[in-house]
């Protein structure tokens, strides 16, 4: 959960500076094309320039993942900067089918809290970054990651003919620059535009299913998440006084159809159900945590996170999945989650380990089918009922009034039989007992 | 989750019934002395009498595990009924410490969800009546548990000289009473009193930890909670409209001080610092799942709970937990609590396998001490911050303008050697795929 | 691994008998049809006489499941106890190729010692006894397995139109022959021919798989198996002083031929290679065990065992696998595989857990391919070599004097990373010594 | 296992060049004391060399960890090639009590098969140069390995004031040497002596558990091991033609006597009892393997390895542990023993996580008491027999002929309810089946 790219966009660059560079790349003898990750925010910026300095092409790649952002002036800005392309790709659709969906299906959660908002989207981001290098026919890749993030081991493997450029875990730039002042100045120096409003006093990294707030005033953990901070969801002392009752459809343990039932609205198509739950859940002030979390580097990091729309299918999907999936087979299947929640946080999507756990889930949520309903209200989801097709549950089973497949009796044996072994170990307890006293 | 005690308490006898049975106890032989889990409701009042007429001595035993419940009353009920004894024992505060406190340190959840609020509470009304088995010599103990709640495998079986009578697992005993109507006729053949009040459609088993729903309308997985079926907790929608905020203190994984910043109350004792949260977020909301959860005999069945001193506990132990102890350590610890809430709540408490785990997690506890602050609104508990003198967070590390205890360029190291298994397969996988399309 | 099929035959009965028992059956009122699974042996001899007391019309079914038997003596056995109908169904083909090629793939071993040679040949016999009663149209069919047995849990399920007949679970059986010697006095006076070679002192249970003692003698965990026991391999000081090299090819973790480097000798079909293998290892001695296991039903029994073609399999595929899995994948199929076995040696192999958890082992298999050299000689199972097109192993790499994908200062920021947190952890632990000293 | 350590001793050095190196080291301004883990071989001699050249004043320390070697020869050489001080310490006692015995009790195999020789040696050789780095008030330690072996991470990490030189990590070093041929060389120009005995074509790491051999021509996998390479074990097709039979008592988990059977011989101190397993199993051709495993950096690594008392031990601890430990506590253990085989082949013994495992595998261990009898014989280990004054093994209901404590009816019970949830799920898959068909 590093700002590896930050919403902050700078106003355009004087052409000025503009002609300096082009003339500074042109005397350079190329070392080849290079796809940055650009976020249009000062790092990146810097990085562009830097770059071209070293001799590079450079390909400036952002991705719009669901970030509030001004693409258009992103994309002049690189220009200005020097890149010899742009692109601006929306991952949205594939980050919602491709990514969130499977964390949906595996009810993911790193450490029992976070819903890996961040690292879902960094493999999303990373896979088309591979596709415009391999269609640029580049030689490199290049992002803007620190190397306290590390989230990313497997983002760009699949890539054997391309080699990463990781500026900031290289002692040639990090030594250069040595803290904010020192890229401020290069900035200044280079006419790559500097943020006028104040910055924050923490960092942000943002995305369709979340924004993560971490580092400054938030790194003493003691320190309470300041008011203002929170920008996807309402504050629930403020949230509306009625709640919003939806109906959720599962097929296969993946949202296919939510129903308002207040005013009868209906979203189905994978990416609008999803923006729709976001705006419920955030209207609720839904999906707020404030958490100490062990990155993959082994340090422990405060963060404070909303993730509106995923934690109404968190709720959602594990309510209809209790009550379609086998008690055993939901056992293993829970194991296999663990393990999946561990390796996306630490950036093992593209592994083969987690290609086998995640076809594991995906087998594992075909009965997965029916509705669930429910309840969001001050900053609270509460499962309200659920129906399906599918359900293990059987009613007349359950009923204390009629008599199931089995006799009463039966729980006799069933009993006298599981407590065979524990008789004898407390037989031999009291044998051992007894010859201790003695 | 079955309601074995049911906190529902019927007038008095008349005394003519006494009578009646009194002459009839004189006069069959004995079979000897049962000590009967009495509840002081309609069942174990029947099996009381039953018991009485097969020609047992019964003395009767009453949990206080801190339901509602007039317990005078009952006592009164039970010998006009024929119990030649009558234990009121309250266990509220063993609760607390000896079984709440463990489930606390292992965040213990039986499918994601339930606090396990009854199935701890088993084992511990359980150890008293193996303790008054002892005390009054008696050969049998017996309890109104059915066979589908079945719950209580382990508890009695350190009783190694005493029988297990449980009548709803009897054939002569079920096949008399094969619905209520018959237990009713019963009751008031032998003087029982019945309950004069209409019963809830629904049935409860409440202690201090928790209270249960289920069955009845509530079968129905479909059917919504009505609106005025919980008795622990507030409506959210109509709890205060400024949140309470709560420092909570823990010592080896366990809350040893509560204070309330809001008007500086404190508690300290387990017990009352337990029930003091219990008010706390009983006036908010907290607390209330509505789950469908898998029984140990196989079955699905739909419960409605209210947990809300547990259901603080848990978020609160588990920001001090994760602030505390090694990432490591608590994955190991994770995987041994989801063994601990499957032993508990398949009624194995008094088990090896349990008795180990339970050592495992204490042992992880040592670290886990600190305080976290807190907020409880609406039904919801917030994390606002923890300290601790035992974390394992290190502010300068995490920092990003600080250089901590390694160079960025480790990182370079750290992923190329991550990336070594990866990178071959992925040129394995090329290399196979090439092969395929041949 | 209980004996449920005895390979003892009997002489033929005399024609008195069969007269009696015809004159008997006829004149009842039948209550149906029940396919048994009929071994030949005493019990189930007797139980079919005492299935047609009752008034049911038997079917016999015996199962060639490569033990040997006499299956025409036992069929004329069968007809002249009074079956109506007596089918002998080979399964060797479908045992191999369903059940043990699984469990290869697996790696299964329960309690790390147990190759499941019985515990897999229950699903693979119930499943042709479930196919039986559906042609027949039988409403009921029955076998001879004790409770103590109890592994068979989910085997006749998938017939609910069916009932379970289990005479060894029926007081109104276990009653009638508390002891063999009832046994006896019955088969006399039915005209049941009563084995005359003198018994061993242990019973046994034998298919294509394996062979297991247990009982009589061997009851007291102390005594060493008689040096006659064994039967399926040959004795380590007496076979032969020479070895014999194999190399076994594997497909999906399957094996697909097997050569003898001594003579050239092949098999390629999956019976005929086991079968071939069983005779290797018989002769080299390979494949006895003597253990103490844990019964599904809690208590603890002690088997010695035989299975010499699945130690050598055991061996090969550990090998191959560990030779072209990726790591990770492996962890997770080493957790998947211990659940196999347990649900395998429960008796749960026809259960929605077994099921999933064999197709996530089988889409684990899918590399598994390459060959393996190895060694049988003296008890043993030697591994020499192996290869593999699709090895994930890179001779480049591992050498010590080519340098590989990364340079060895990599290793440093791998170790520094790594240490980061236990650095955290030491950097604290002596903090709090320090301050638990003062 | 990486043979950090080579036992292969060169000639006494010359005079002449010991002066030429002090001349050298009293010109040079010392950078601070060095605790070099000295082998004798050529690596570490050179690298002795290498950090006097570099300033460092150099303590030599080599660990008599039962490898076979002439350690005072080791210790002239040191001195003569220029260390200050030269520590010969014998930690092979405690090599076997503190972490061969938690081995033992973990029945710990890394991947299946290999009993961690080498990687138990590590962090005890590790612990006691931390402890000589803190007598001599040492600023540096340095070792041999590699970056390929890697496993030592948390070895050091106890001695924060320590920093490590790692010279086949350093690219000063390792760019000075690429091959064996420049460090020849150089050892000729420093006056090292250079083995005279032709090098084995593969590298060995001897300790008193185990020897591995690796590299060189057995890099190949296929290749299988030459003949002559065994050092600790007989060819078994060369071992005595009658075995010996040994028993040996257990205590917590621990061995703490053997006894031959055949002459009588016994051994009861930890040291005295590993050795004479040593040669027992040695004699008899036990505890060779021929695998590839998993790095910790990630590739594929093939060894041959022989550890003979660790295989019988392995074999026998296995056994009692079976015959004297719950089921359900041995199914926990078996999952924290997975994660300890993992934890120290990886080299994090000195670590929380490792910490934990093992006191919680301790305290499993505390039932773990009896006597195993076993033979020894052409390479293999055959369990004969057990007994126990803590077993749960209860001969008397294991019998067949007498009634335990449950009914054979309570079996039906018992399955009645475990088929329950089976039942309905196949209730639910023929509807399933049926409406896919329509």
């Amino acid at each position: 959960s590093k700002t590896a790219f930050s919403p902050k966009l700078p106003p355009l660059l004087s052409s000025h500076h503009q002609v300096h560079r082009l003339v500074h790349s042109t005397m350079a003898q190329s070392k080849g094309t290079v796809v940055l990750a650009y976020s249009g925010g000062l790092d990146t910026s810097c990085i562009l320039v830097w770059l071209k300095e070293q001799g590079y092409d450079v390909v400036a790649y952002l991705a719009n993942i669901g970030q509030k952002e001004d693409f258009e002036a992103a994309r002049k800005k690189a220009l200005a900067l020097g890149a010899k392309k742009v692109y601006i790709e929306d991952v949205s659709r594939e980050f919602v089918e491709k990514f969130i969906w499977p964390a949906v299906q595996a009810n993911a959660l790193y450490e029992d809290r976070y819903l890996l908002g961040t690292a879902l989207a960094r493999p999303c981001i990373a896979h088309k970054l591979v596709e415009i290098a391999q269609r640029e026919g580049a030689q490199f890749v290049a992002h803007g990651a620190t190397g306290k993030g590390l989230q990313g081991v497997s983002h760009l493997l699949s890539l054997p003919s391309c080699q990463v450029v990781a500026p900031w875990r290289l002692p040639a730039f990090y030594q250069r620059f040595p803290g904010r002042r020192e890229l401020m100045d290069y900035a200044k120096k280079h006419g790559i535009p500097v943020p006028v409003t104040p910055q924050t006093p923490w960092s942000m990294d943002e995305n369709l299913m979340h924004i993560s707030y971490e580092a400054g005033i938030l790194e003493n953990p003691k320190n309470q998440a300041p008011p203002g901070l929170y920008t996807k969801t309402c504050d629930p002392a403020k949230s509306p006084d009625t709640p919003d009752v939806l109906e959720i459809k599962f097929e296969r343990g993946v949202p296919v159809k939510v129903t308002n039932i207040g005013d009868g609205a209906t979203r189905s198509s994978a990416l609008e159900l999803f923006v729709y739950l976001n705006d419920i859940a955030g209207k609720h002030g839904v999906g707020r945590i404030d958490i100490v979390e062990n990155r993959f580097v082994g340090m422990k990091s405060r963060g404070i996170y909303e993730t509106p729309a995923g934690t109404i299918l968190y709720h959602a999907h594990l309510d209809i999945e209790a009550f379609t999936m086998d008690r055993e087979v939901r056992k293993i299947k829970q194991g296999l989650s663990l393990k999946f929640s561990e390796l996306v946080y630490n950036g093992f999507w593209h592994s083969p380990e987690c290609e086998f756990v995640r076809e594991c889930i995906g087998r594992s949520q075909e009965p997965v089918v029916g509705t669930v309903r429910l309840s969001v209200f001050k900053g609270q989801v509460y499962i309200l009922g659920r129906e399906s097709p599918r359900s293990l549950y059987n009613e007349e089973l359950v009923s204390m009034n009629v008599q199931g497949d089995y006799e009463p009796a039966d729980a006799t044996g069933f009993i006298n039989i599981n407590s065979l072994r524990l008789k004898e170990y407390h037989r031999l307890q009291s044998k051992v007992t007894v010859k201790q006293d003695e």
